[in-house]
């Protein structure tokens, strides 16, 4: 690739979701993108896992209307403050206005939680753990990049709704669980789970925790954000129940937010080298490619026996391509690794005759001999050596990233590291708002929060960064995408 | 059912609809339905196939935006006409107006065949073919029904480009194959692929193939079309390629868009009965149910038997749940035959201590003892038993819905039967609308065209049923939703 990940990230991630075909920006529609097939199929493996895990513990699938009129927008307060100036308005069917506009879902919660209201009568009828995977439209402001920020952004959003706080913070740790199984063990993409600040948070919520991640810039991306939503909604929307002493209660809730397009970016990124993608076997469109390497007098051989190889691993369930294009040999390395398939199997002469085939693997680049009657079992070894690979891999860049700092002038310098500095800080309640916008215009950081269930704290003698009253709080700054 | 399926199909599907929880119209927003779990499963196992098998004839899935700039729309003129009437219109993102307002996808051509006019420059870039699974909006002016006809249907629309006029020809038969094996084989939904008359094609397209399924009404209901596009939209587009000679030519189209939501109001509508629906067993969200049997003297025996057999059968992937809720035995029988679930397995005293099951079959109302050793595979056999019968049961039916008439007077007494009946009548070219409409306004009736591939031909003496001009084609007529 023309640009280096580590010299000039941004350009890079430019280059590569071109270079490997993730998507065409050629529709030049502010904002959305052609999602390209060799990302999409990544992406809908990404959905089968994730609601795969969410089935496990109990969520099923539904699919509400993409259109909310304004009235039920309305409904909670700082839901529609928080919402409604990124909305795009559906005002017109054909050529006639309509009574009333709706809004694009730029989330569910409004549409949802009406319906719940109708669903949940007594005890009976909870919990509710409803997911939707749909695409979400909010019309950014900032400058928007492929998978990074968009006006198009497709996700999965699960709403549940409970008879307790006990349960909805259960389910609050629930959700940072699937994070950890999916996004972590899974996509290799680590992260802090904050509670953010209440200047911060999911308009609506009580409390936001967002798993905060890194770019190999050093910058922050914040993917899955658990909330939450106490009893703001239920009150809004009337979804209470009958208790066990026929008293009505308002239910719990809790929603979280996996933006799968989005992830895809950190995948991209955080994998990805000078060579192009590296993805997880598990999210590869091909995980194996095998290549042949043949001269006119041993053409026949070679492509016989990457027949056969084709033949013995189509009895596994691999995604298996062979290229018997026109390229050289070193032409498709090129491409494959461009592409980020795990594992390219090389065969020659050699290997055509001897019985051993040649593994080269996409995330370490090492070669190994493997007996063609052991390939079926080194690959399905291979898929989880290389996951574990990803994941330490990503894990130690993520824990190098962490710094601190005590003063303005600290936490500007620790800053040019990336990642995220600790600082003592004030209060993450409303009144420290005001801090953390001096230390945003001084330093350029934000406050992410408090990493959840962190034990640490401020010693009696430290002060907040900026007001200088006591340190309550160790909260986490750093720059945000 | 209070309903009667063959009595009053109409308000039979609406009970349907509500008691087996399929969807909610509580949001009421006129055309956009909540999609239900027990629903949204199923569709989700009916993506699942119909991708699966479009991939394995080499489509790729895609995602472009769902926002289509009011220009992009514009560019084929017959396209613009034909959806424009029923665009929802984005026309503000938060209080700005938009410097254009964009339509909400209808259908795609317009923002894919852009893309595809920079992809297709040589012969090597051919064929595309490309599909995309998402929702499609149309502003639907008359009635609306939950499943049958909205707003908001999420479909797949593939969309592909040829070198050649002939290999356009083909993809349009392998569309057709698509659905023989999809829709009839495993949804058990029979069609008849007909040529649609000039004046009721897909706007934009030279000829249109629409597959025509019955509902238990005999009305006709149309399920996936797939269309010849030819080179109008090539040359709209400029979709051009340089062949072997050096010439610029233009690319020849197709596209194909089975609606998966709309599907599934036939695969409810086909196979349910008075008890409820009657699902395949590769669509049920649950397809095993295992319901205990038991007094209180004998409660420990049959709940550890329950146990065990759902142990047994979780060796397999089907999908198993057990009832041990506080209803009684006829009440859990009523509520798993109303949503379908194909196979019960009943376990009482006798079956907990005999080493023999009994299982009862939805689809057939069959009861079968079961060695408890041979249980996975008498269940494997069953799958196919189950689809082959409802496919035959289909067949049945479709194929006694072909009627035949000379004259209006015949035709509106075969009419009363449903189905299509079969009429002479002067040419499906457009000069043949007058007579269509003729005898749409005499008899309700539409001339949905003639059967894909038909060898039949009026006699020399037959006559057109309106204008009495000799008749050059077999049409058939029906009722349509």
């Amino acid at each position: 690739m023309k640009n280096k990940k580590n010299d000039n990230f941004s350009e890079w991630f430019t280059e590569i979701t071109q270079e490997a075909e993730l998507c065409d920006l050629r529709g030049n529609i502010k904002g959305f993108i052609v999602n390209m097939p060799w990302a999409v199929i990544t992406m809908k493996k990404m959905y089968a896992l994730y609601e795969a895990e969410l089935e496990r513990k109990g969520h099923k699938p539904a699919l509400f209307p993409s259109l909310i009129p304004e009235s039920f927008l309305a409904v909670e307060e700082e839901h529609v403050k928080g919402f409604v100036p990124e909305v795009f308005w559906v005002t017109h069917a054909g050529d006639k206005k309509l009574e009333e506009k709706m809004a694009m879902r730029p989330t569910s919660e409004t549409i949802m939680y009406k319906l719940y209201s109708l669903w949940v009568q007594g005890l009976k009828d909870l919990p509710i753990k409803i997911y939707q995977s749909c695409p979400m439209w909010r019309c950014e402001t900032k400058a928007t990049r492929p998978f990074i920020r968009g006006r198009e952004v497709w996700w999965i959003e699960a709403h549940d709704v409970f008879a307790t706080k006990e349960q909805a913070e259960q389910q609050v740790r629930e959700d940072m669980e699937t994070t950890e199984t999916i996004m972590h063990q899974q996509f290799g993409i680590p992260f802090v789970f904050f509670q953010r600040p209440q200047w911060d948070k999911f308009p609506g919520a009580e409390d936001t925790y967002a798993a905060d991640c890194l770019m190999p810039d050093g910058k922050i991306i914040q993917q899955p954000s658990t909330h939450m939503l106490g009893q703001r909604f239920s009150k809004a929307f009337d979804i209470k129940y009958l208790d066990a002493e026929g008293k009505q209660q308002y239910a719990w809730q809790t929603c979280y937010g996996p933006a799968i397009w989005r992830i895809y970016a950190s995948i991209v990124s955080q994998h990805g080298d000078d060579k192009g993608l590296i993805l997880p076997f598990a999210l590869a469109p091909v995980q194996i490619i095998i290549v042949p390497i043949y001269k006119k007098e041993n053409e026949m051989i070679v492509r016989d026996k990457c027949y056969k190889i084709k033949q013995i691993l189509s009895q596994s369930n691999f995604k298996i391509e062979s290229d018997f294009s026109e390229e050289t040999p070193g032409a498709k390395f090129y491409k494959w690794e461009m592409k980020g398939v795990p594992i390219r199997i090389e065969i020659g002469e050699k290997e055509a005759t001897s019985g051993k085939l040649t593994l080269v693997r996409r995330d370490s680049g090492t070669k190994e001999q493997v007996d063609e009657g052991k390939l079926i079992e080194r690959i399905q070894e291979l898929e989880e050596i290389i996951r574990k690979n990803l994941v330490s891999k990503a894990d130690e860049y993520f824990r190098s990233k962490f710094f601190k700092a005590s003063t303005k002038d600290e936490l500007k310098e620790q800053l040019k590291k990336g990642g995220f500095v600790r600082i003592p800080f004030c209060t993450i309640e409303m009144e420290g708002k005001e801090c953390a916008d001096y230390v945003k215009a001084e330093t350029i950081a934000d406050i992410r929060g408090v990493p959840f269930d962190s034990k640490e704290k401020p010693s009696p003698n430290e002060v907040c960064i900026h007001c200088g009253k006591p340190a309550n709080v160790y909260v986490y700054a750093g720059k945000q995408y």
